[in-house]
């Protein structure tokens, strides 16, 4: 099973695509897509809308996984992260239908290393461990993409499907 | 000029189309998008992308002005009012370009009454009056609506041009 875990971001959106079967992971690829801060913020969602889509067409994932968002103290950029977020569940559940899952930032620290108080290193540890990487995948965003990807692997349950 | 002006929401989204020329404006059509509860949320994204597209290709409006967003104690809430926010964006960028302007809740009140410190039902007035309408158009999601848009047609600068 292919699965696309996305870090939501509007400047930078992290993209990990992992290729899961039988609790064994391997990375098919991870990045970033990055948005010009002199491009108007509507012009940025438009490309946010884009390059999810191709992401969806190039690696033509089965499921998606995303982590829920949490508002930091600056609620201006959380506000502009949930707009972007929208446009990145708009593509997922147009393309995958509902194959669409979100995680917190608990549940990945507790699928990935077993328990709820890992740091961020350790994750980062863990992703690299899972992956069989040489060294930790880098930017943050495309490794933490791929924790969330790793965790709807681990999990491998509804208890994720996005509901309200 | 025709303006659509949007009250963003994900259960409900107020809209108020108006032909605004040398001070004087006239509605053209209001009322609202609403999304069933019983839908999972990234399919009420999807139905809100086709509602904004919807109100786009039958009113054919030149500009289009939202409320700025500010959240209030409920912080879940604001974050999927943000999400679809984010996609009614990504419609009205795709469909007007540059077109699109937003106020915040200060400067509507500014522009309809003159003063900061009105309170909702002298903003509704002030739309029932602009408009020459027999009384304050129903609900409120399509009356805040109608006072955005006349809060652009009003200020008639640039001011207001979204941007980051």
């Amino acid at each position: 099973m292919r699965i696309l875990g996305i870090d939501p971001g509007f400047a930078t959106i992290g993209f990990g695509v992992i290729d899961a079967e039988k609790g064994r992971a391997v990375a098919v690829d991870y990045g970033t897509i990055k948005t010009p801060k002199e491009l108007s913020f509507p012009d940025r969602l438009i490309m946010i809308e884009k390059g999810v889509t191709e992401l969806i067409s190039t690696y033509h994932p089965d499921q998606a996984a995303l982590e829920e968002l949490f508002f930091n103290t600056n609620i201006t950029t959380g506000i502009n992260v949930a707009h972007a977020r929208g446009v990145i569940l708009l593509v997922l559940a147009k393309q995958l239908g509902g194959k669409l899952f979100e995680y917190t930032p608990l549940q990945i620290k507790q699928a990935l290393t077993g328990y709820g108080r890992a740091d961020k290193q350790q994750i980062m540890q863990m992703v690299k461990t899972f992956l069989r990487l040489d060294k930790i995948p880098r930017p943050d965003d495309a490794a933490d993409a791929l924790a969330v990807a790793l965790c709807h692997s681990q999990t491998n349950r509804l208890g994720g499907l996005f509901s309200i």
